[in-house]
Formats: structure tokens, sequence, C-alpha cells
């Protein structure tokens, strides 16, 4: 079956043919996707996208983080971009891109217009979110090592499928959304470092709702915009492969189960060790940097070239330097906060101290989601610590750490926006759409 | 010199020193633009991006052809498909693309906001016009034929630069923008035929006008968005050539100069044969269906398989039919109107009994813009035709040309369009936006 029909018969599954696991993690991401949005309405970039709307103004039928609601294809433009400022949103390593920040905008954009539910917000994107990594998988890590950046550019995918889901399109005019999806998607990683990139995740959400809702009212495009001749595919990927994402998973599973989420304000290159430091300090609570005398970390060789700076400066550099966020998990410094990483934090004189102490090694045997190694103690004894980032959590684990990262990143709006989501069967889109004010 | 600071440095030239020829037919490409515009409003896609427009609303400071005034990127968007609706617009082949359709909107519409002037607005065209020429040359026949739609893509650049100059971005403002461009910028060829095609044109205006706003309000970016490392250069194109524009023209010559406009309703392959044709016509008033025995043409192998249908069977298929023109022409059927190409014309017995008279012959030494050959006259002699697309016409000759094309498709609209035109120096952008009213 060619890739677009498989893709077209994924947007049409019914609600009750979506699986369950990969609905609790679609909803794990809708609470982690507002806590991110609201967290990052500070940063300028968001003022200036929310300057441009409040500008051209219009029919406010969406919500936005910080602002005044707009037309659905601005909000999803100012909150994909508000939603990826941080950094701090969710990950999909099946093709490595970020789901949530392309998505969610565009389903929920259109959504509050149509006045639909909370619950197909969620399944629209899950939908999105599934086509987006099988698209993703299918252009290739050939696609990305050639510049492309698959939050923006797969994501435009799923977004257009999400919004297009909502919209209640005919299959027909599913297929004419792909087909604008391909001309209209666009997305380059050259732009990582600057506000371009969480740019790149407001374009997807936009281009989403656009394509969406031209289909809607008619437009016509090309029949198979992902794999057919000058398709997104062959013109975006030198070796693409359709069939990439779908002999696995079993049937009825979802790639998306395996989404990820960022509990740490830092490096994902560190997270690992992070969490074997904390499971380690959950069952030795005596631990701290008086009672342990060294750490030898052996991580993937890959890292070292990103987060083994030795001798941070700045709080930002702390965010990449695992003997310095050792020692801040020992002397229980919160690593989820955003603010945690102060300037000062790099002069701390303890800190400094530790650092001496640690022995950082890279292993090609150990994953670039893994840490292993050990803690020596002063009374002599030698303690394994280890962490795979791709063993899920227990769903009571995984909700403990969202539920800090939010107290962390927005206080106690953090915790107020957990227990709304909790009667999320019983809310409308619009309902969420209040969630994205400060 | 790195192409960027090229562009950057094309982008600040004053308006004093941009060459008057260049200038001049950017004059006849906002005439045409605006005619190919006003003759696009009926069509079903520009409805459906009006519709779009009109659901969005918002801060009208921008004219929409045959609609109520919108922002200035949702302008650019319905305006850019609008005036690419019918393919009748103005075509460059240096890299093969249509410049007024994707740069005039995003020009124009920024123009209208910031209460330019219209002479701004030509100046600020032409000079996106022409870079977006080079960077197309830039990105090669290479980029057109991995399936990209250089209209859309260099287009883009174009949209950004012309938006950018009427706000008046600083040289750090405008690499930003162009930055932003490479990574919002897109468009497919696989759009032909459906109704992406004239999107496309459209996507380009809006991408520059969205470039250069977010540029404005200190949006960063990468440093060389155009051949820096993943920028759109390479991750575009898989044999980039910065420099290929550069060399040529001379100094002080810009590459618009040989920008070529549609006179005819059809395929731009049959053109060459139309002029001469018409040619021959005014050089001898007599030439008629009745006097003239046979036709034989020599064309460029490539266009045969293209439009040489022998036994065109609807209107559309006319549009492509060397053998059916040619008696038109003849016969002083007006080929620069859409709606001589009626189904009935296909059906046509003296156009019947003439097309067999004509013989269509591949000649390698024929370029794709030239038509060569003779005409048998019912007396026995043999009168030689030629044309040459490339040969730039006389001002005159062309001024004729393009105000019977506006009086074929708009009627008494188009005259007085021309003449108001005229008056171009003391005009505004609003006073030109007014022009895009029905």
């Amino acid at each position: 079956m060619s890739l677009i029909d498989r893709i077209l018969d994924l947007a049409a599954l019914p609600a009750g043919a979506l699986p369950e696991p990969a609905l609790a993690m679609a909803r794990f991401s809708l609470f982690d996707w507002l806590v991110c949005g609201r967290a990052g309405i500070d940063e300028p970039l968001s003022g200036k996208l929310r300057r441009l709307a409040e500008e051209e103004a219009g029919n406010g039928t969406a919500s936005v983080f910080g602002g005044a609601p707009a037309p659905a294809r601005t909000a999803a433009l100012v909150n994909g971009a508000t939603s990826h400022a941080l950094d701090y949103d969710d990950t999909h390593f099946g093709h490595v891109g970020h789901p949530s920040v392309a998505i969610f905008p565009a389903a929920l954009a259109v959504a509050e217009e149509a006045g639909a539910s909370a619950s197909a917000v969620v399944e629209a994107f899950l939908v999105g979110a599934e086509a987006s990594v099988r698209i993703g998988m299918a252009l290739g890590a050939v696609h990305y090592n050639r510049g492309f950046h698959q939050t923006a550019t797969a994501g435009a995918f799923g977004a257009t499928i999400a919004a297009g889901r909502i919209l209640g399109l005919s299959r027909a005019e599913m297929r004419a959304a792909i087909g604008l999806c391909a001309t209209r998607a666009s997305g380059l990683k050259s732009q990582f470092g600057t506000m371009g990139k969480p740019y790149n995740a407001g374009i997807a959400a936009s281009n989403g709702v656009e394509c969406a809702r031209l289909a809607k009212l008619g437009f016509t495009s090309a029949d198979d915009g992902l794999a057919g001749a000058q398709g997104f595919l062959p013109t975006h990927s030198d070796a693409p492969d359709p069939d990439a994402g779908w002999d696995r998973p079993p049937p009825g599973t979802f790639f998306f189960e395996d989404i990820k989420y960022k509990l740490h304000a830092c490096c994902h290159g560190t997270h690992a060790m992070i969490e074997a430091l904390l499971t380690a300090r959950r069952e030795r609570p005596d631990l701290s940097l008086d009672s342990v005398e060294s750490l030898h970390l052996r991580t993937s060789p890959r890292w070292l070239a990103v987060c083994d700076i030795k001798a941070p400066r700045t709080g930002l550099e702390v965010k990449f330097s695992y003997n310095w966020l050792a020692g801040m998990v020992l002397s229980g410094k919160d690593t989820a906060r955003d603010d945690t990483y102060s300037d000062a934090l790099a002069a701390d004189p303890d800190l400094a101290a530790f650092a001496g102490q640690v022995t950082v090694e890279g292993d090609a045997a150990v994953t670039d989601m893994q840490a292993e190694g050990f803690l020596k103690l002063a009374d002599g004894t030698q303690l394994p610590i280890s962490h795979d980032l791709g063993r899920r959590l227990p769903e009571a684990e995984l909700a403990a750490g969202l539920r800090n990262k939010s107290r962390a990143l927005l206080g106690d709006d953090g915790e107020i926006l957990w227990q709304g989501l909790e009667g999320l069967a019983t809310l409308s889109a619009r309902d969420l759409g209040r969630y994205t004010g400060a």
C-alpha cells in the first residue's frame, strides 16, 4: 500500500481505534505543551510574534499564549514558536523531532474555532503526531543530515492532518490538504541557536492550519504530495523509504508511545546521568556532596563534544557540564527550573570542588540515551549508578516528573493546570484555550 | 565576495543607481501584473483564498484583488495566487520563474501599510526581482529539475528583499530577513495542473512579508541563510553555484531587462510562431485562410511533445495546437483573449481544413524561443516567416502588445489602468492598491 493511502487510513481512524497507551502519552504531552507554552511567554521572540499578531488583529477565534486571541493561522504561528522558545518540550527519537510544538497549536486553534471538545484535540494531535513520526521516518536520517528540521517539515504534515481531522475533511480533502502541505512545508536546522529555531515550530503549525482550511474550501492539489513524482519525499530526501515506518511497531501500537519528555532544563545528553543520580538519592537519602568522594561516569562518546564542559563560566554553560550538574543533583538543587542555571552557580565553590572529583569516560557500549558508572563514598564503598532514557517510565513516575517540572516553571499555576486537565473528558477546546493565559 | 553580501549590496542600491532600462521593464511588469490580477479575480481558487481572508478579517491595511482589504501577509497570499491563476503573467528565463506574481504582492502590501510611493513599489520590486533571478541562477537548473518551483523558492527571497526594502531594513535586519526566508521558503512543481501552482506564488509573497516584518521586529536568524552551512542553497540544490549570476551581465545592467511577457493566452511554445505570422500579416494584410495554401513550420524539438496537438478536442487543447493557432492568426482571431479558446473553436471547420495544410518539423538548430518556416501562397510564391522571442521588442511595440492584452482581458478597464499608470511618478502605493478593485 502506498504511503499516502496508509497515512490517509491513519488520519481517518475512529477515536475508539486509537490505542489507549498512546492516548495516555498524548494527554501527558498536552499538559507538558501547555506548561512549555506558558513558560515561554516572556521570551523575546514570543513578544515579537505577539506584536505581529496584534498589528494584524482579526477575528480572535483562537487563543494565544500570553496574548489576545487571533485568527487560527496566526495563533498557531505564535503558539508554535512560543512553546518551543525554551526548547523544553517533548521529543520523539523515531524521526527525531518535537511533535507537540508543531501539532498542538494547529489542533487547538482549529478546534477552538470549530467548538470541538478537548478530547478531539488530543485525538487529532495523536493521529497527527503518529503520522509525522512515520513521514519523518520515510524522509529518513538523510533528510535531517542534509539540513532539514523534522520538527518543521514532518511536523507540518502532522499539523495539517490534525487540523484536517478537526475540520472533518473527507478522504479526498485530506489528500488535497497533504498535497498542499507538500508545497508549503519548510524548515532548516541552520536556524539552530537563533530565533529561527522556535519559528520553525510555528511555521509548521501555521502551515497545517492553512493547508487544512484551504482543502476544506475546495482547493485542489497534487494527488500524492508525499511519495509521488516530485513530491515532498523525493525532493527533500536523497534516500526516502516510504515503507520505513510500517513494519514496526506491531499493528495497533503507535510509535508515539515512545515520546520523551525533558524533565531537566539542561542538555538532553546529561539527563540519563541526572536520572541515575536521582534514583541513587531516592534509595540512599544520605547521599550528599559531603558523603560522596567521587563520581565515575561512562557515557556515549558522542556526548563528550556536547556536554562535558569541565569549567563552565555561565549558567548556560552549566547546562552542558556533567561535573557541575552531578554536584547540583547531590546537593539537592532543582535541575528542572530554568532559573536554577544562574551565572552565580558557575562560580559556586562547593560545586567547583566536587567537579574535580568527577571523571567522565566515553564508552561506545553506552547508548546516547544511557548513563553508567559508580559513586565512591567517603566510607570507601562503591555504589553503581545506571539509567536508560529509552526505557519507559511507569505512568506515576512520569506524572510526578512532569508535575515537578510544571511547578518549577509556573509555580502554583502548574498544579492548577494539572488539576484542570484531570477533568479533560468534560472540557472543550475553548476551555483548553483559557489555559494559554498567564 | 559571498553571495549573501552581493545580495545585500544589491538590496541596498539607492534608487538613482537602478538602471533605467530595467526600471522601464519593471513599470511594464507592474501594469501587466495588475492586469493579470484583475483578470484572475473570478477564478475559483481566488474566491477560496478571499474567503479565507474574509473569515480571518483583521486590519485591512493592504488591497486585495476583488476583495476587502486585509493584513499585508494575507493580502500578499491572496494576490500572489490570484495574479498567477491564469498563468498569463511575466516570465524570466534566467532562472525560469515568474517574478511579478511572487514579488509585487509583497511589495505593494507592505508599501500600502507604510504609506510609501508607487515609485518605491517599482524600485523595491525591481531589486527583489533581480535578486530572485540571481539566487535562482545560483540554485541552478538542478534545483528546478529536482522538483522545486523557482517562482516560489527564489521568488520568496525576492519578495522578502522587496518588502524589506520598503520597510527600510538595515543591512543586519535584511540579513536576518533573508535568513528567515531560508527556513520559510518552499514550493514544488508537482502542484502544476492544480490550484497548488498559483498558491505557490501566494506562498512566496506571503513569506516575503512575514520574514521582512519579523526582521524589522528584531527577529534573529542564520548569518548566511543562502550559501552558509545547511543554508537554502546546499539543502535545495545538488549543485549550487553562488557565483553563477555575477559574471554577466556587464556591471550596471540587470538580468531583469530580459523579462518576457505573455501576449497570447496559449502555450508559450507557440508564441514565436504566432508572432512570426502576425509580422507576416502586418507586412501583407491580404494574408488569410483563402490566400495561404500551407504553412511549413520549424520549431525546437522539445516543443513537439508539448504543443503540437494535431486535432484538439477542447478550447484548452487548442492552446497547445500549432496547426489550429496558425489558422486562428491567419483568420484574424484574437489570440490574446482567454475566452477566444472556446470548445466550439476546436470544431471550427475552416480551422480544421487549414490544420491539414500545416506541417510542423522539429529542428535542433531552432531554439525554444524561435520559430522559422515559410507560407506557401495560393499563387505559388513562398513567404519566409521568422521570430525570436529572445530578441527584445522596441518599447512602443511592447507597450502596444501589453495594452492589447489588457483590453482583451479587462475591456475598457485595461485602458483606464494604462492611462492611470502613466502618472506613476505622482501616485502612492495606496493609489496603486485601488487598481486591484474590479
